[in-house]
């Protein structure tokens, strides 16, 4: 059983009609159901305006794979909760940043870099899949179309991604690095950048599917149990 | 003094006026003259129809890096030669595979995968930076066009590149790693996308810039004198 | 289920009474005993000498992953299996290339380098995780011992691994990457440095549990249908 | 011509006479002393117990390449001046991290990880090259030693590194990532094991020599103006 929390800023579908009328439960409830499809994935969500933002310790010591959406807030989250899923992550939890995540704080502070990018409104966006044989594009084509997105350009201020997986394609002009996988510790981090909340995308199978393959292969192999200031001393042996 | 040859299989000149009317001495001498205006690069060129394709051992021991651009006669290109030109990579020298030359014997040799791709005739391609801080790149604007060239599109079979430096994107809705860089033994590979006969390409100063840089990135650091077989037992020490 | 092939020169355990006495069934049947006490990987071996080295179409084409053990005769190897096996790594199949076949035919084909190192006979190693978190070091301790094997050190002259999970030690004095991870096409490749025939490496716990792993991360997500000169000339359409 | 200031903490060899014996003017002075010796290359120094650490702005905009080392004191370093050190590299300034300096705070910053390691005391270490056409390893062996040095082991929590350029091998049985080169954002970082303050290792004819090829090699290509916020809305074009 994997055991997956979908955590969500849920602001805009409280504020924005628009979105609320494409999410009326929220984006990490249209995650969590057609996540819960899946007999071996167990899913929770938890909010920013939550106590700890729902993401208590016991929360957190219990997640398998974390998703996060964040847009409008990042500068809410706190940064002890920040530090605790950033450990969580290096001792093996798995961690998906959609989107608007990328400025996120966990991720920006599990990238050491600034996570800037360029951006536009409303454009037409193609996937390409450039990995095809990695897990996370198990049963998607070489590519397929999202109608209406936000555009996401480079120069995307990442490390160079440990995979490389699907490279976007927008109308007007861009081409952005959309799928990428770093480890960071024992853990795995998928930086995946479609899902304006302005647009009905989590609904999108293939969408749908690309994160599913990504739970399946962010579940952690191996956790770690300490991190900090875990430096060993190694014994004398005679060899 | 960065010795440089430029190898060219030199038929599309000869056999179609147009491409002679766009490179008169060759695509080889085209880019030898850019080259050339640096004081510390000399040039030579060689093409397929010379005695061993103008790659007599003397030239290749001489040469720190080769530049490759190739089409339609690719298995003229003897195997004697390839394998001359694969070890003296490995030895050390720089290679840089321009456009159609993805599909060039040594390119294939050094990769070790198909190195296929998809295709279309012209299109308008737009050259994006995603490693800014790149020597290839010094000098290059963030993005910049090349009006018609032919579609070069994903799944490239390569192996992960080392160093991605650019993506390529197409008005027709494809993407590329247009620009590569692969260590192989103590050499470096450059595989470089822009260049198809029929448009004026290396005369783009973007481009000679990029080809330029990338000239200087491969020249080689250290040269190995040996590799066939060269597996070396090593003595026993009291440690 | 999971179908492997092992395939093994079969020569040592043939004219060596030493090493017959460690695998008098040859080592290709040691690694299959193992590998056949999971219900969900079906095992067959092959060996140099039988026809086609037991390699026919119908064989490599019913083949998840192969696993390639080959020391005394690799030039017997004709390029035309090897070509075969190539293609079927680039099309999707794992192959697990075990100690000494780093000079097999079709790991270097694979490579695109010399696969080149520095070896000497005894010595005492320790296999360190550089990597715990991947799938390959899944239940493996952060280092282990392999009381005799023979020394293979750096510089190894292969590509810049994709993934590297496994560090050698020894204790004359050398390190080498011993554990290393390729993406070839819609394939993967793992080297593993561990088995020099006159020491009894394949029983090793540890060593069975990496090779069983690498099995199951080896095992093709998706396969693709043709290769060879199979670029794609991709349609227009009005975007 | 370079510029290139050397940081330390600048502690032990004020309070370890034996330290102080080593290194009378300082562990900065030393590697100032070295490195000044090319005339394309000027140093500055600066130690943690100076006005904001010697590291004022203008010093810091000043700053080609900035080395690091530090040990006792990490935290006796200000979140403010770690973020500026921080936003520099983003922006293309080179950052050579020695020994110890893998727990400071603009290391752990760039990296997103924990940086913990293996240790012990007193060992005898071996360098060895893995990547020997690599710009950092030019001019130095195959493999060289240092009698005396604290020993630092895997794993090293540390990102995969971009380039692996030496690994170290240890006496008492252990291995490390001695020499490993990061991308983030438009600057270089190199992370190099050796140099722990009981020992004259930067008086060292090979390490002296990796250092200096260190600064040739992170000196900056392009610099970035802006980092903080400046996700750019990107222009709509008729394309």
């Amino acid at each position: 059983m994997i055991k997956v929390t979908v955590w969500n800023e849920f602001i805009h579908e409280n504020v924005n009609e628009h979105v609320r009328s494409i999410y009326p439960e929220g984006i990490h409830n249209e995650i969590a159901k057609f996540l819960s499809k899946n007999e071996d994935i167990q899913v929770r969500t938890a909010t920013l305006r939550e106590h700890n933002h729902g993401l208590d310790d016991e929360i957190l010591d219990d997640t398998d794979v974390l998703i996060w959406w964040g847009h409008a807030a990042h500068h809410e989250v706190s940064d002890e909760i920040v530090a605790k899923v950033h450990e969580c992550v290096l001792k093996g939890m798995g961690f998906i940043a959609l989107h608007s995540a990328h400025y996120s704080k966990p991720f920006i502070k599990l990238m050491g870099t600034s996570c800037s990018l360029r951006w536009r409104d409303d454009d037409r966006e193609r996937l390409w899949c450039v990995n095809p044989g990695h897990p996370i594009a198990r049963g998607v084509p070489e590519y397929f179309e999202i109608p209406n997105e936000e555009m996401y350009g480079e120069f995307f201020d990442i490390p160079t991604p440990d995979e490389l997986v699907f490279l976007g394609w927008f109308r007007g002009g861009e081409v952005f690095r959309s799928g990428c996988v770093f480890n960071r510790g024992y853990g795995k981090v998928f930086y995946f950048q479609p899902g304006h909340e302005t647009h009905p995308i989590y609904k999108d199978e293939n969408i749908q599917r690309i994160i599913t393959n990504a739970v399946y292969y962010l579940n952690p192999v191996k956790r770690r149990e300490r991190i900090s200031a875990d430096c060993t001393k190694a014994p004398e042996e005679d060899l």
